[in-house]
């Protein structure tokens, strides 16, 4: 089918060609990318009565004319420096001042934004063509301008912009000499001289093909177009369409995870668009159901509290106002007028300077904004959706400023290199707080003090380990034994997903990660008691395995430590740290516990900065341990941020069952002095297997016993259950129920 | 003086009780206490009018009406926890809700209001007389209904206005009853039966006296008036007025820090206003210059962002919201109707239900706030002022909106048994954040799993400890030894302060802190360099000694470190701890460094969670060490944060100099992904004496440099000072002057 339409494209265009029908892409009018005339006309209009978009363009034009006035505004060093530097900077710098100033010319009319952005391209003009590869290039994916050849994508992809805004105002020579030597070279070394990079089925593949498309839409060079769409043999084996295939899920997922997501979506809709304003026959916005558009939405989904959940390699400082989905929101909107995405708008509360920009200040203005519900969703993985999801559930109802839970299952694909070796993990999140929490990728972007502001050591050896992570690792190794091409080539098995007002419920498992050891997670979370203000998620972890193993579940937490019921011993006078590889040889073991079956619930308990405490509960067996780690051990830079974790561990076990139950409770308020149930109040969890149903009961201090029960086997939603508890019988219909008693 | 203010109060008393002229305090009208009837009267038409009040007032109906309807709205529990406990908090909520049902009561004039308070005294009346001291009372201060007496007075101090304002609904029979059952031996109990606690000069004192004298203007009893305002035996030794004559600074800053002055100045201000109600002829709030009114402001003026600067025993997030400083501020405006406190109010956004309150609302929205403006302060310390001061250092100009700038100097007296002994200490804040920091107290108030919710262990072994702060340690042994006796007989020497729009400087010494050792330190805040958003301190320690020692200064960093040119040998495969007492136990020694007079500069870098970049620049000596630690070592309990530090440290050294630069540079911002000024500028520090007169120069890399220059000797503002600098004269009149020349 694609293959199909690869050639189906490739001859059309070939004819397009020979025929001279190119009429979408000669592009007499500029600019036609992402703001074509009548964006232009109606931002004219706009400046002088929306308010909102009045604003942010006399702040642009304010701080761009005093940019302008300074010495550095044209400011064109030779390359020298790695991200963070001075030089990577400025030139980082260059094309979003050009970009700007080049949307102030067609909004001011003024020439001297013009004449700014022509001077500026006119020293790449002299630059470029005397630069070889960069001195700090990185290998395999170096490039001139800058370190690697991503940058150098992204530096196309604005300044083309700037230049097909500016188009008219410069001189012929004036564009022969820049085309010649900045956009020509620049565009062929992208792609013809960096085959493997630009047909790349990756993020940074899509930076390329969308800058290098954008090129050919304005010097007028369908070849260019054509290679950036289908790859450079023009085969569709590569090229924008294909990344478009097989980088997303039909539902919208980007494999990498939501900080990634988040930076490729900005090429392919931005190079979208511009297909849009060029050929609108193609119907891009169309293509795979509108997949661009979920991808932007998507995108949206995966935050809490405005910032991206970070799973695999991410800055966990990132959400939905970075740049990216200020744009994305605003091409999105345009398409598809979906009222929700006014919401994200207005907490971005960036109005962007173009026509999309400009038509969510207009709706805005009109109060058409709706609220964005987030709500329970599956994310499908992969080309097809099926390599395993990433599932995320929400209390229902929840508004999109509510500080409440959400609760992340990660059963994803590995989401090549930025991928973490961390298979059925989870996180979780609740009033306006991380409680049990993913590290995020160990890295300070651009800080060139930091490892030139890239990835850090300790990315590779503590941040992509499974021990890192909310989830089992078996004999103190990763998953897949950290290797990415295995873990490429496998993903786990999504069982189940329901939810309803009362709970969500989901199940997956993984047989590949370990050569003996299959494993499967059970996530419930019950609907916020809020009369009791207490939030309760259960979760089960199943292991099977051929021969007998360690187990180590571990639980990254954030907050103070409180106390515990287990008989700690606290490493008060020497630390070393828990282990020797794969990420153990970063945490320094603060404390232990050995635990006895007398412990008929094992419980830590911390309060975290939002002011509430947090119980974590577990049904231990005879000998098992509670490991306390503090990250910090075998970092000779001081790269770690001193994070808490404890690990659940069992020896010498073949097949096991972890059962844990996580409660918030109480809280405190130290501006008030006052503290409420600061005391943790579950006091028995009992589980059991009857007639495929699995039932977990809860019994609490105040008499409540909750009785969850779900059918085990896949997706059995219509299905009447049974089974019986204590000697008496219960049924329900569909996956899930709970049955609640209050004793006294 | 005071003796004779004392005897003659007393002999004015005598004879008011003699011939029955106590008309003043004969309530015959209640209320008359914080409330009064023309507060009752104005209250119950601004309901109907003033917007805030009016939210306030029917936010506050709906919390009572909904606590009246639970189960536990009448519950007085037998008194059995500490604090966090549930009876402990059951006793603490009672109070207050009887206040606020008793406010009801006198706006609503409905009777079920007062039904409640009269019903819930009754169950105190059948309770009290059956206690003995708490099961669990705390050493020489405990209480009956509390572990301790302080919560015990608290409890009366509230309860007592409840009484006042719901006196006329309550039947004869049933006051007869709640006062002889309750409010009389209660007072009894604080005071005859307590008279070391009642007598005492400290905020525990305060809150007794305060409340006994209350109950005694609502019983009618001028007695317990009398002894509340001059101690138990009426000498003026002990009592209200000796506490307010010793507490309190004459610029009104208290002993023990602004944590405990929010504290303290609740009794003082409430019982101040029942004196100023009942017995205006005092003029009260006249008494020492208006020093009460005086405390309130000054209890604003000791924060940053809203939150106390946490010297001393202090739980750090503790600011202007607290209820006391609500309460605080509505008494203070109503009497100097200074409209900077408004501002302050409105920050505080909790409209108070009182007569002040509400005339807080009227002016706030008659718009007649204007910003409360913080600006470089001396807050002498001791009851005459001279016994050293907290120097607290701003932005000139400074909104109380800002976010620049405090640097605080701590040269105060110990500030009794919750003082530290950090003698010369510092704090930085910078743009929203604390840069420098204090740890503040190692307590959880109210948690009970943490040490039943007081002070824990760790608060002593390092919480006080000089180590713990920013300031010298000779030979790892704490100021006075630690010994807090000897600590308060002593007190360091405030040697000048001076401020222009270009920098703020001060310098105090103090020659008891140790055996043989005297030091001085001398810190100047630069104006802030807006253009090149720069900050920078000047931090200089002077040490004399009579034989070698070894000389610790720590910096205590918030944000995570980023590098440092020294030779780092990081503790990878284990960590010890630095020392063996005086809080280096509790110090993990992560890394170390040896200079040698090589390195021109030694730098440590950090990066804030505010974005921004700080290096700490210093002149070492050959041999100078580098210990970089962080908290937690013999913490069995895990009760300590992670936080981290670095130390100076030379060793056999009689007399040293420390010479250190803070800067502030660049700008991280991960959502954009853009870093600036990563790299520190900072390349050369010089410092010398001559006339008398010390000078500094900074050099920076893009060829700025700073010349401070100040007279060493104690305030010299007038006089002209010379001096000469690299064979060039240089003069300025007065303590200081900063010359500037940019090279290129």
């Amino acid at each position: 089918m694609k293959k199909t339409f690869g050639k189906v494209s490739l001859l059309l265009i070939c004819c397009f060609v020979s025929v001279g029908l190119f009429g979408a892409t000669t592009t007499e009018n500029h600019p036609a990318l992402v703001i074509n005339h009548q964006d232009v006309e109606q931002m004219r209009i706009a400046v002088k009565q929306n308010d909102a978009f009045k604003q942010a363009y006399f702040m642009q034009k304010a701080r761009v004319d005093q940019m302008l006035q300074t010495t550095e505004a044209l400011l064109v060093p030779q390359p020298l420096d790695g991200g963070g530097g001075a030089s990577h900077e400025q030139h980082k710098r260059n094309y979003q001042l050009m970009y700007d100033a080049a949307v102030l010319y067609q909004i001011s009319q003024q020439q001297q934004y013009a004449v700014f952005v022509a001077d500026m391209l006119k020293k790449y003009a002299d630059l470029y063509p005397t630069l070889d590869f960069h001195p700090k290039k990185k290998k395999n994916s170096g490039g001139k301008l800058f370190w690697q050849s991503l940058n150098e994508a992204v530096w196309l992809l604005y300044s083309i912009q700037a230049y097909d805004l500016v188009f008219d105002a410069i001189s012929d020579d004036d564009k022969n000499l820049i085309e010649q030597n900045v956009f020509r070279p620049m565009a062929d070394f992208l792609s013809n001289q960096s085959p493997k990079e630009f047909n790349k089925i990756h993020n940074h593949g899509t930076w390329s093909t969308a800058a290098v498309g954008m090129t050919g839409y304005v010097l007028n060079e369908p070849i260019m177009v054509e290679q950036a769409l289908l790859g450079l043999d023009l085969s569709g084996t590569g090229g924008f369409l294909r990344q478009l295939d097989e980088l997303f899920s039909p539902q919208g997922y980007y494999s990498e995870g939501p900080y990634y997501q988040r930076y490729a979506v900005l090429p392919f809709i931005t190079f979208a668009k511009a297909i849009e304003q060029n050929e609108p026959q193609r119907k891009i916005f169309n293509y795979r159901s509108g997949v661009i558009v979920k991808a932007i939405e998507v995108a949206v989904d995966l935050t809490y509290q405005g910032r991206f959940f970070p799973i695999n390699d991410a800055i966990k400082e990132k959400g939905i106002n970075t740049a990216e989905l200020v744009q994305g929101v605003a091409i999105a909107y345009s398409i598809n007028q979906n009222p929700a995405l006014l919401d994200i708008a207005i907490k971005q509360n960036s109005p962007l300077l173009t026509g999309d920009g400009l038509r969510v200040q207009q709706a805005i203005a009109q109060n058409l904004a709706q609220p964005f519900i987030f709500t329970h969703k599956v994310f499908g993985d992969g080309m097809d959706g099926k390599k395993g999801a990433l599932v995320v559930m929400r209390n229902p109802n929840q508004s999109s400023n509510s500080t409440e839970q959400a609760l992340v299952f990660k059963a994803t694909t590995q989401g090549m290199g930025h991928g973490h070796f961390d298979k059925l993990h989870w996180q979780f999140y609740d009033q306006g707080a991380e409680i049990i929490s993913d590290y995020g990728s160990a890295r300070f972007v651009n800080v060139e003090a930091k490892q030139g502001g890239g990835y850090l050591k300790v990315n590779q050896s503590l941040a992509k380990q499974t021990v890192a992570h909310n989830t089992l690792v078996v004999d103190e190794t990763s998953h897949f034994n950290g290797n990415r091409r295995v873990a490429e080539r496998h993903h786990p098995k999504l069982q189940f997903f329901a939810a309803n007002d009362e709970m969500a419920i989901s199940r997956a498992s993984i047989n590949s990660a370990y050569e003996d050891v299959s494993f499967n997670r059970t996530l419930v979370m019950l609907a916020e008691d809020t009369q009791r203000q207490q939030s309760v998620v259960i979760d089960l972890v199943d292991i099977t395995a051929a021969k007998p193993h360690q187990y180590d579940l571990p639980i990254h937490y954030q907050g103070q430590f409180i106390d515990s019921n287990a008989p700690m011993q606290t490493a008060t006078a020497a630390l070393v740290p828990l282990g020797e590889q794969n990420g153990y040889q970063h945490l320094w073991l603060t404390a232990k516990a050995t635990l006895d079956d007398k412990n008929a619930l094992s419980r830590v308990t911390w309060l975290n900065d939002n002011g509430h405490f947090y119980s974590h509960y577990s049904v231990p067996v005879q000998g098992e341990q509670r490991l306390f780690t503090r990250l910090g051990a075998h970092d000779p830079l001081m790269d770690l941020r001193p994070e808490s974790a404890f690990i659940q561990r069992v020896t010498n076990k073949q097949n096991h069952q972890f059962i844990n139950v996580l409660v918030r409770h109480g809280q405190y308020n130290p501006t008030d002095e006052t503290t409420q149930g600061a005391d943790a109040q579950l006091i028995d969890i009992n589980t059991g297997v009857d007639n495929q149903v699995r039932w977990v009961s809860l019994h609490y201090q105040n008499g409540l016993q909750q009785l969850v029960a779900f059918n085990q086997t896949a997706q059995s939603a219509t299905a009447n259950q049974k089974f019986s508890y204590l000697n008496q019988s219960y049924s329900f219909v569909g996956q899930m129920a709970i049955f609640m008693s209050k004793a006294n």
